[in-house]
Formats: structure tokens, C-alpha cells, sequence
């Protein structure tokens, strides 16, 4: 793991494939229905992750909206999360009350169980008012499928829904036969946890997915957002020894300095971040680099990539 | 997430599913070529994990093997490892040898790099001898498919391989064209790093996947075991700052008290564990019980389970 490995046939394989290629592309022009442009449109040489992004453009990059985006301090440093207004208005603009009205701050860090999540929210006997914030939401588990909704797909199947692939810049899948999209449960998305019945979320209580995607959770929960900095201070916090990895001492939670809209933070103190957009050439092969490791250590490409193992990358704005 | 949901309906859908299943059983007897007992066998009910656990017996569990036991004491704790001998039986020896000659003990965890993995080595100058080790080892990234080989596939389909199931309690993957097997990299899974060439792994590092499954991995790299305990240890020790996850300073290295084979260790010192065994039919039930959730609170259930959410459960042996 520590090395790069050297796969000595590698570029003379590269060298071949290219060959194959081009000649393909004379043999299909001259065959009945396809153009010789289309034909011969030149076939990118297989890249690495790191030439992929290295031949970005800026129009492959988008800033942060900052009131989409929220700042989770916590005495060991400042995670971010990016909103999903498109799957979960309601929610968002629950959070953006709760955090105007300073409902977090003080707030902790009640849970984290091994390879699932943590959470975060009131622990105490006296619950603090939610204040201008409904007290409940309806469940925004999945959005109806509208010509507006953008989606991208990628080829690979997957198991849990028809179709998976990237909308406004989050893991997502679709069902067109049902009409509906949602987001889906990989490393770092943000939920709004919920109680007894599937509208008593209302994101005062959110959690954040730290192990294995839990993917048996879509479709059964609202997903928020996503931590696009910082997943490491919460990826970290000890495990709770209770069920379910609630901690069982108060002195076990970790307090949450403050929850606040990037709006609403002076410029100068806003994290200058992009992240990469999902819907351009320059994120299809990315994908395909991780798809087919180029990678010279790797010896056999994986020929599939699970959308979870996907990259969404961020970056300090250029 | 905090409390279970009740579904109200679900005790009456259970309730409409088992008379429908009764009268097929009926229906099923009286074609032509299904004999009474096949069509009237019992249906079990869905079950809940917790009730599928409830319901094992003694022979659905199995004890670890001293002699294929590992305890990596961290000052933390102890993490417990179970060697995979059927697929890395050379990485196997080579790890029981490097721990008789306490080759590890006074080492340190020296990358922690967040969804990915932890691993831990020599990180000093001058690497010590690895006595009776061998230096490197056959690549053992696969085995060939053999009739003694077992392998408890599950229905669901995997992106990675052509079948997956479960061999010798480990997640595992095969192709039964291509003649070969291989152990899968989930969550908790244990493998021997190894630098520019296929062959230069030794087990003298080792890594452990700490994140969504990098399934990439499969076939490129041995896998030696799992940990079985202690994985909230490994998983929450501060990432590196350095690329690729590594400590960029001595002091950030966690220390590694010892690793002792469990068998050299006296028996009121071991750990008593017992692993849920996954050639039993309480095995398969709870496969199931996870594939399409029964707990009150999950509205949809998934209707499929990726290989990696599949909880190996280990408990305090009865």
C-alpha cells in the first residue's frame, strides 16, 4: 500500500489500445449509419485521477452557495456541510431558522456507533424550543422526477435502485418507473433524524454517516446535505459504548460550538471551497479513472465502480 | 434515528402475507410435480435480526482459532484479529513467525487516512531484521477454486465479481469461470501492504479498511484476516495530514504495545469470542433480516443487501 508499484506493460498496453482504437474508428466510419465524425472523434487515452483533475477547467469547479451552506464548529475545528434544497427544501429552510436562532450552539455530539454514524443534537431532560422552526416536516424522503430535476447517471448497476448517478452535485438514484429520485446514503451525507412516526424529523436532530454506505436507509429517511470539509474531526469522535452508540455519560458528549449559515458569517472568515460539478466531460472521466485504476500499482482495473466509492471532489477555491 | 418507528400496518401485512403464503402452499400441492411436503414445508415468518440471534443455538457459532488469533495491544486496547489461513496461508505463517519474534512490539500505526484505511509498520530509518520471516511472499491475492473450498454465496448482484457470498466466515468473492476465489475488502478487513511489485508484501505491514468499501482493492493485494474486536480503536485514531493519510511527524505515530498470537498467550489472558458461524441456516435468516429490514421503524424495505453490510457477529462465547 505504501509504494506505487510499477506495471511494466502498462504503457506499451496504453500504446496498443490507442492502435486498436484508432483503427476501429476507420473500420465503424465505413460501415452504414455512422458518421465518420462520430467515428472518428478522437478517443481520450485512458488517465489517472490526478491528470483527470489536473486538466480541469474553472467551469468544472462551483463555488458554495453560502446560504446552502452551514458551518458545524466544534472545539477541534470547523466541519461544512452542503445543503440539498432540491431533495429537501423543508428541511433546509428548517435549519437555516434553527441555526439563525443560535438553536445548536451548546448543543453535542450524542452518538457515534462504529461504522454507521454519528449524531448530534439536545441531550438534555428539558428540551430547548425550536422557536420560529416547525416542530415537524413532511418526510421529503424522495423527490417526484420533473424535467428540471438534473440527473446523471453512471452505467454501473447497482443494487439497491434502477439507476444511480449525480444530481446538483450529491449521490442520488432514480426510479423512472415510479417516478421518483432520492439521494443516496454514502460516506458523509448529512440526515435528519426522525422519531416514531416518518414526519417527525424536523433537522434539529442530524446525523452523519461515518462507515459503510447504509443504503438501506434511502428512501426511508430524509439526507440533507453533505460534509464536504472536515469529515475527519467527525469520523473520529470516540464510539459510544451505549446501544446503538449513544453515549452513556454526559462527560462522553462533545460539544458543539456553534451552527451557523455561511451567509450570515463575514466574508473573510467563510471557507473559500469548490467542488467539482457532477454534469461535465471532466467528472465522466473521473469517474472512469476510478472506475479503470490507472494507477500504476494496480494490476487488475475493477471494471465497476459502486457509486459510494465516487469522489466528489473539493478543493480550496482557485 | 433515535427512536424505532412504529409501521402500524405492519403487524396486519404480516399477518395477509402468511395466509397468502398458506393458501399457495395449498395451491402449490395440487399441481402436478410439487410433492405436499415441498409445498406445505413451513414458511418461517420475517424475522428481526435481534430475533434471528435470539433464536441461534450453540452450533451456529464457532470459537476463534488460538493459533489463527492475533492481539494487536494498542495503548487504547486490544484489537483482535482473525487470520485467514485458507487464502494467505503464507502470509498467515509469516505473520505467526513475525509475532513469536515480537517483531512488532515497540511499532506504530503511521497512516490513518480518512474512508480509507489505517496501517502500521516499522516507520523508523533503519527497518530491524525479520529474522525467520520471509521477505516477500507469492502475491496470494487470489485462490484457485478447489472442492474443499467452501463458499455460501448470497442471491444479491455484485458489481465487483460474479458471485459473492461468505468462505471460512469471511466475506468473500468467486468466479467460477476463471477457477478462483478471493477474500472482498469490507469494512474491518486486515491485508499485507506491499510496495512495487506483486510479490513484495510480507505481512511486516499491515493495513486495515476503515471506511466504505475500496473494492478496488479486491485481487490487488493479499488479504490476511479481519479484525474481529476492537475496530472502534483502529477507526478513530487521528488521520495524517500527509498524503495518502501518513503522519507527517514521529509524534503523531500511535504505538503499538505488542501483537502476541492468541495461542502464546495463557488461556485466562485470551479473549473468549465466538463468531457467528455462515454455512447455517440461522446465518442465511439473518442475511434476510438485514436484506429487507423487519424493525418497526423502516418503512421500504432495501430488498437486497450488498456483501459489505453483512454483520459477521462476534459475541462473548456462551
Amino acid at each position: 500500500m505504501t509504494r506505487p508499484v510499477l506495471l511494466d506493460d502498462a504503457p506499451r498496453l496504453r500504446a496498443l489500445l490507442r492502435v486498436i482504437l484508432r483503427h476501429a474508428a476507420v473500420w465503424l466510419a465505413a460501415l452504414p449509419g455512422v458518421s465518420p465524425a462520430q467515428a472518428a472523434a478522437p478517443v481520450p487515452p485512458p488517465r489517472t485521477m490526478a491528470e483527470v483533475l489536473a486538466a480541469t477547467v474553472p467551469a468544472d469547479w462551483r463555488p458554495l452557495e453560502p446560504e446552502d451552506t452551514l458551518y458545524l464548529q466544534l472545539p477541534q475545528g470547523r466541519v461544512v456541510i452542503e445543503l440539498a434544497p432540491a431533495f429537501a427544501p423543508l428541511h433546509a429552510t428548517n435549519l437555516r431558522i434553527l441555526a439563525r436562532q443560535k438553536y445548536f450552539d451548546g448543543l453535542a455530539i450524542v452518538r457515534s456507533q462504529d461504522n454507521f454514524v454519528v449524531q448530534w443534537g439536545d441531550p438534555s431532560e428539558t428540551p430547548r424550543s425550536l422557536g420560529q422552526a416547525r416542530a415537524t416536516l413532511p418526510s421529503e424522503f424522495t423527490v417526484r422526477l420533473a424535467p428540471g430535476l438534473p440527473f446523471e447517471p453512471i452505467p454501473d448497476r447497482d443494487g439497491y435502485a434502477p439507476e444511480v448517478g449525480f444530481s446538483h452535485g450529491f449521490p442520488a438514484a432514480r426510479d423512472v418507473a415510479r417516478g421518483e429520485a432520492w439521494l443516496a446514503h454514502c460516506y458523509a451525507m448529512v440526515g435528519a433524524g426522525r422519531g416514531n412516526s416518518p414526519d417527525s424529523g424536523n433537522g434539529a436532530e442530524l446525523y452523519v454517516v461515518t462507515g459503510h454506505a447504509p443504503r438501506q436507509l434511502d428512501r426511508n429517511i430524509a439526507l440533507v446535505g453533505r460534509v464536504v470539509r472536515g469529515m475527519e474531526l467527525l469520523a473520529t469522535v470516540p464510539r459510544g459504548s451505549g446501544p446503538m452508540g449513544f453515549y452513556e455519560q454526559a462527560g462522553q458528549y462533545v460539544p458543539i460550538t456553534s451552527v451557523r449559515v455561511a451567509a450570515d458569517v463575514p466574508a473573510g472568515e467563510r471557507e473559500a471551497l469548490e467542488v467539482m460539478r457532477t454534469d461535465t466531460a471532466s467528472f465522466r472521466a473521473l469517474v472512469e479513472s476510478r472506475r479503470n485504476r490507472r494507477d500504476d500499482w494496480y494490476l487488475v482495473p475493477a471494471g465497476y465502480i459502486d457509486l459510494c466509492n465516487v469522489p466528489i471532489v473539493v478543493r480550496p477555491r482557485s
